[in-house]
């Protein structure tokens, strides 16, 4: 059926087939271009640009490629490899999450001249291609994204894997971008943990990008879900990773930023999800490591208002619900002198350790009284801490392995 | 002469062994007993003390002690070892960042049972035993501690002693404690910066302590200053050391914590200095190190209003001036694609790298109009990122080694 016959009968068919032409037709992000078809309705939208009645503007973002339809067969070909598309008529679109998009797009002017520029606009996809088993919606809900360097350290990699296989275990989706580095070690934890990943990728979702990550990507999409606003076989243009980017932070509750350079595309993804209301969190690094300074640089600055998470526990905190999922406190050893009252340690510290003196020689040592020095003596004697030689006071004997040290 | 005859005299001479008998005669850090000394003046309080005519609760804070005098041997001892006794009389006294420890202690209650405890209370101290030669005022205005834990790893090490170097060669003072680890690191690196250094002991500043820091412990003495609020022999009782830890934070204008584990001493200055007003600086580490977890708990307290520090820049940044000493944002390298706009990017995108192509084929893969790529094309090829093969445009080659790579 050609396009103009499908598009005639209106039906959940018809806005599908406008969207797959849409979602090549035009590069996403564009404001102006996503508010014509919100406006004007999928449909409609393809009817106007292929008439030429669109307005001027939106006819040139399309440019030549409106003459052009390759929508059936790329519906085809999303089939063929396990694909489908998505679009924000389903109720698997993922409408509770990339709501904060559209809230981001009613911000924008109206002017062209004076809207964020296509790779920074946060404009909410006109379609999703999505390739694997999942619903979109339901893994999107709990989602937590974990980016960073293609050029992280081993120690990156640790954490990344650490982070994305414990959230994975209590239930959390883990959503990257598939690139080396950090994104394969988050995919990689989540996947050890048999739990669902989602790669967010900048080309179409049957044409594995980086090749050498082809396997995991693969592995991906049997478990969990590749994404795309891409059409099958698009390529991986450079300017497409910066658009993505928004979808990474859009999509989940919060970006954890692992290990990322200064000013790198880690941390663009980090102020994105600032922008729209998600958490943005970053783990520290030692700060001798180039690949640290990134995430060091964000946790310094007041205004991005990026929390240290250094365990899944910090990262569920972060951006589980309210009063729920706190992270416990970190654990020290018990001390038989925690809970002491200041004249027992100074007591305490009076005390010889080998040859026992009189309550007298503690109270002169420890500057207080005799008769504190009484009254204080017999609980520093039941916990252990003072013995009684016979002839005078002086510290209980040093714990036996295993036992805490006193100092 | 004896103390009581050397008192009737009531010149500073007399103030001076009046706060060196008070310096042993009681533990430094109770809030009423400073709030005695500081309201009857320091003669006339030894004078109560001494006639049983202070009142009770004072006097049994000095118990057993307050028979003995030794401050004449006290003032020799220290004259012997190249110290000498600073009292808030003095000049040298550096009253201005210790105004934050009086303050402190002017919002402190009335009754003793709801006062802060000794080892928590922010009391100034009596008198300063200081072995030197710098001038303590004059050191204390522009310094900063660095301090954390005994039980450093080679890391916290490395960053403690480049830190202090680089802030000693900026003319900052250390401050910290003369512990093993990142004590004695930050002090190394501002003796290796030929810079001042100042230890803060709970001991006499005679006897050095650790013992095995001797040699350390004695060189700060040669080029900065040993201080204690202890006289000549005092021992290094465990409880002296919390009490001692407030002058660390009070005396300087942050406290960087370098490593600390969980609930430590070094976290008990830190938060000490965020009640004093002072800044809280904290350097980050491996998530996987235990040592780092107390740094990263501070930044990870909101309350605690920590800032993380990674260079001495940002350090400076934070105690020195307002609107001086800003740290500069960390530099990446410059590309050539910095600054092109949406389209140009997009057709630098579609160009191949091998066989050169037309502007309308560049217009369909990069979804713009032909006349749009014919307008930035020029832009391109004067940038050096696209050429005309003679048929057709295609990418510059990559770049010779040592320029920065397209991606």
């Amino acid at each position: 059926m050609t396009l103009d016959e499908d598009l005639a009968d209106g039906g959940p068919a018809a806005v599908r087939r406008a969207r797959a032409w849409l979602s090549r037709a035009v590069e996403p992000g564009t404001i102006d271009f996503w508010r014509f078809v919100d406006s004007a309705g999928p449909v409609e939208a393809v009817r106007r640009l292929r008439s030429g009645s669109a307005p001027e503007r939106i006819r040139g973002l399309v440019g030549a490629r409106v003459e052009q339809d390759e929508s059936l067969a790329d519906l085809r070909r999303a089939e063929r490899c396990g694909a489908r598309l998505i679009v924000p008529e389903d109720d698997e679109w993922p409408a509770l999450p990339l709501h904060s998009l559209t809230l981001a797009t009613s911000d924008e002017p109206d002017d062209p001249r004076a809207q964020s520029t296509r790779t920074l606009a946060l404009v909410p996809p006109l379609a999703l291609w999505v390739r694997g088993t999942g619903r979109l919606d339901e893994l999107a809900d709990r989602s937590v994204a974990i980016v960073g360097s293609r050029a992280s350290t081993a120690y990156g990699e640790h954490v990344a894997a650490e982070l994305a296989h414990q959230l994975a275990e209590r239930g959390w989706t883990v959503v990257s971008g598939g690139a080396f580095g950090i994104d394969a070690a988050a995919h990689r934890g989540a996947l050890a943990a048999d739990g669902p990943t989602i790669a967010v990728l900048a080309c179409g979702v049957d044409r594995p990008y980086p090749a050498a990550n082809g396997a995991l990507l693969n592995r991906i999409a049997d478990s969990g879900l590749l994404i795309s606003e891409w059409p099958p076989g698009a390529a991986p243009h450079q300017h497409r990773f910066l658009v993505r980017n928004r979808l990474i932070a859009g999509l989940t509750r919060g970006t954890v930023v692992v290990e990322a350079a200064a000013r790198s595309g880690a941390m663009a993804t980090a102020n994105r999800a600032r922008t729209l209301g998600k958490e943005v969190l970053a783990v520290p690094g030692p700060v001798t490591s180039a690949m640290s300074v990134g995430c060091h640089e964000l946790l310094r600055d007041r205004e991005a208002g990026a929390t240290l998470v250094a365990t899944a526990a910090h990262v569920i905190e972060a951006v589980g619900g309210i009063g729920s999922d706190l992270a416990p406190p970190p654990d020290r050893p018990a001390s038989a002198r925690d809970g002491l009252s200041d004249v027992a340690t100074r007591v305490l510290d009076a005390c010889p350790v080998r040859v026992g003196v009189s309550p007298e020689r503690l109270a002169t040592v420890a500057g207080c009284d005799v008769l504190e020095v009484l009254r204080v003596l017999p609980a520093l004697e039941l916990a252990d801490l003072v013995e009684w030689t016979g002839t005078g006071w002086r510290l209980s004997p040093p714990p036996k392995k295993g036992e805490v040290p006193r100092r």
